[in-house]
């Protein structure tokens, strides 16, 4: 029995929220990793960085595992009828429905973590609750079949907790030692509860309108889904 | 001033040696990210991941940073005259020379990593001496203009080094909380320094044909380099 794991590439995705999980995934026994859109043209990241999908949606096999990276272009599917119909149908049968960073927002809008302890980027936590979630902060967050993970590299520790989910801890241990997974980040600063304040600040101003325009953008997708369903 | 960095992308490399550092250096202000290639066609990963090359090595700006990430691959480029000949050019002239994982054996071969000390994946460091580098155990190993990163995951935390040494640290900082690189790797057993023995046994048994298969190649390499100086 092969395990089918379907990543969704879309455009201005940020890449490494795909490319961290892919690395450890892809090594898993028996397993087939589908990198997954609506045709099989190049996608671009948000920092252009160039990837093929493997496989369209509307011909890829019932998935095992549903993932959904985060990044910027996640906005312009909150209200994409196709995209939310294959992850909410995949979401329904899937074994495990999971994702990084923003990609969460994307789940949510399938309406898939409703009643769900959920986790995103440490900057757009607030968001979650607008789709009936429960914000929990953590590097990886497991709440039944729903697996979340923070911000963009939050994925490679999310992927070694699924590959241990998948293929059993050992194997899970053997990735973590061959990918020479022992981090050392040069300022320990990678989340606000331990960098300093007046960083977080400046990071937070930078990003103050993209908090905004996000928020606009959930409110929109819900009214659009709501207003479908009259 | 632009500054221009140039990652080797290459059939068979391991994508997340590069696609790591690429997501914190894209980052950088007045900064260019080439991915090289002979062609623009796409390159296929040793995981099959299909990655578009920005820029053709005959047709690159000078580089200010030159940097090859490791993987399979890395053993058919070790008699490329095109290739070697290229590193060993812009080698040269770059600010900063600089590898992840098993890239340091290519950096070798081009003759640039002589008296300098190195670090590559954990398995491969026996590998260094023979092209007179220095071993190093470390995540990132800083000597003179030589920056090396160890294994797969490594070229995140050498991504953030080279960050703040290009722009800053103030800027690096940002990029780590940007990123949300605060990692808990699962199982803490990333390197054989912290890993249980039996785990680090059975991961050498299984990459030892590997480490074989290097040692000729390199030996091989180093050979033909010498009769073509005669």
């Amino acid at each position: 029995m092969t395990t089918h794991i379907g990543l969704l590439l879309y455009p201005g995705l940020t890449q490494l929220d795909l490319t961290g999980p892919y690395e450890v995934l892809h090594r898993l026994p028996s397993t087939e990793v589908h990198l997954l859109w609506k045709t099989l043209e190049i996608v671009e990241s948000d920092s252009g960085l160039g990837l093929r999908p493997t496989t369209r949606i509307d011909s890829c096999p019932p998935l095992d595992v549903v993932m959904v990276p985060g990044g910027f272009g996640q906005m312009a599917l909150m209200e994409d009828a196709e995209i939310l119909a294959f992850l909410a149908r995949e979401g329904e049968r899937a074994a495990w429905v999971t994702s990084v960073c923003t990609g969460a927002l994307l789940l949510g809008a399938a309406g898939l973590l409703r009643g769900y302890e959920a986790t995103t980027h440490w900057h757009y936590q607030s968001l979650l609750p607008m789709f009936g979630a429960i914000p929990k902060e953590g590097r990886v967050v497991v709440d039944r079949n729903r697996i979340t993970g923070g911000g963009v590299t939050a994925g490679i520790d999310f992927g070694l907790r699924l590959a241990a989910i998948l293929a059993g801890e050992e194997h899970a241990k053997g990735i973590e030692l061959g990918l020479e997974y022992d981090p050392e980040p040069p300022f320990r600063c990678g989340h606000p509860r331990i960098a300093d304040p007046k960083l977080v600040a400046a990071v937070e101003a930078s990003f103050a309108d993209r908090l905004a325009e996000r928020q606009a953008n959930v409110a929109k997708a819900l009214e659009t889904t709501a207003s479908s369903h009259v």
